[in-house]
């Protein structure tokens, strides 16, 4: 392996795996595909959101990818089998199960689940839990996604949200976090739990399925610098200042249309 | 006129402009168009609204519209010249011109505007306000729709948003919402400024373009009684509950299945 993987998110969301898969694994080179024309995925119908996949997937393999990683919880929910199809052989790992691995081999009283309309109602995560014998409460979090977005991470309408929506949940022992962005706000949900008095395990799909990667890849064979490329298939100046909020550092982001042989390697993160 | 109108927005934002249009007009009957594949507009770039502004106009046309109404502030900013020329003569209202033609009839002395980002980039409000001598402070609100979407119109971090966003503006004397859900939030945007203390006069863009509608449009000939047709792009159970919450009541809604099919833009990158 040359070590290269193709991420895919309906945004930059996915920005904050690559820079905790850069974090565990910087041998790897990234390219990572933003469907910026088409998001939010939480909104969209799981057919719709196939037929992205589809295409995304295509397009990361015929630009050299060798692994292909979906960041997206909505289309981890909703598109892996597409996605395996479209990866032609080639690994493919989604957020959800290195979260049920993860949870299914500990032993908490009660979890707590978070995520976008799609994620929460697809069940991918309570179903499998609750037969396996572990109590979930659940809530889609629409609102959590446009906040951070906004780069309110400490902001009073961000506690006040927080504050509705988990107390929404009950009594927990471990919140799973399961959308992208939410690690983002991880400061602000701990204080939240402080506040409570009870100690609240928290785990983030974005973490675990990082973590998956990292210890499932070979070392990279590739002698060249690893480098990181992304584009978007709607370019949108707003962009640039989310892919920074999401990576740390400054991102050159390229349109989709750009043609292969255009493509210039964007130094390492 | 036999009476028929067809509205459009990227979701269902623009049924708040049908129901100002139905309490002014009971005797049209509405076709209404919400394109929940694409939504929201308010990310996508002008090319894109365009594209898909052309093939919703057409649809409303093939289904006995007599005028077009854009309901949506960023599809109004970026797409008139395109709906007029799939309107095939008909005439064509947008969000922009009644609104500019009720501030530039009248004297305030700073306006402030509020809108997505794409409406707020554009400039439409703002320039020709500012050509005209006017003081204009504007921002986008990206997290207005959302939480307007989950029902908070009375919420704390609703109140906690809009205190941080209108406070931005500086001293103003006339507010203009320029998207078409904020009317629904107008009480607890009136209840920040009697916190100020100083008068705001609010004017919603969704407001002034109905009542342009309905000033203009002769009476309907049809004696078949007025009725409603909304088809959305991409069916979801979310949005009925989004429908009843923009409408005030139960409403049905179609999908646009039998609409052309080049509305489901391909995700090729």
């Amino acid at each position: 392996m040359k070590g290269t993987v193709g991420l895919f998110d309906s945004g930059l969301g996915g920005l904050i795996t690559a820079r905790y898969l850069h974090q565990l694994r910087p041998d790897l080179s990234l390219l990572y595909y933003g469907d910026t024309a088409h998001l939010p995925y939480g909104d969209k119908s799981p057919a719709q959101i196939r037929a992205y996949t589809r295409e995304i997937v295509s397009f990361l393999v015929e630009k050299g990818a060798e692994a292909i990683v979906i960041a997206c919880n909505t289309a981890s929910a909703v598109a892996h089998e597409v996605a395996v199809e479209a990866a032609q052989g080639l690994p493919v790992f989604d957020a959800i199960q290195p979260a049920l691995a993860r949870l299914l081999n500990s032993t908490p009283a009660t979890i707590g689940i978070i995520g976008t309309y799609t994620t929460i109602t697809s069940g991918v995560y309570r179903d499998p839990l609750r037969e396996a014998g572990y109590l979930v409460q659940e809530r889609p979090t629409p609102l959590l996604v446009p906040m951070i977005e906004e780069g309110w991470l400490d902001h009073p309408a961000t506690h006040a949200t927080i504050e509705t929506y988990l107390s929404a949940l009950g009594e927990i022992d471990t919140l799973l976090l399961a959308c992208t962005h939410y690690p983002l706000i991880e400061p602000a949900i701990r204080r939240y739990y402080q506040t409570t008095g009870k100690p609240v395990q928290i785990l983030s799909t974005a973490r675990l399925l990082a973590e998956a990667v990292a210890t499932t890849l070979p070392r990279a064979e590739d002698l060249s610098p690893p480098s990181l490329q992304i584009w978007v298939s709607d370019p949108n100046p707003r962009f640039q200042a989310l892919a920074e909020r999401f990576w740390g550092t400054a991102l050159p982001i390229m349109p989709a249309s750009t043609s292969p042989t255009a493509l210039a390697k964007s130094p390492a993160p």
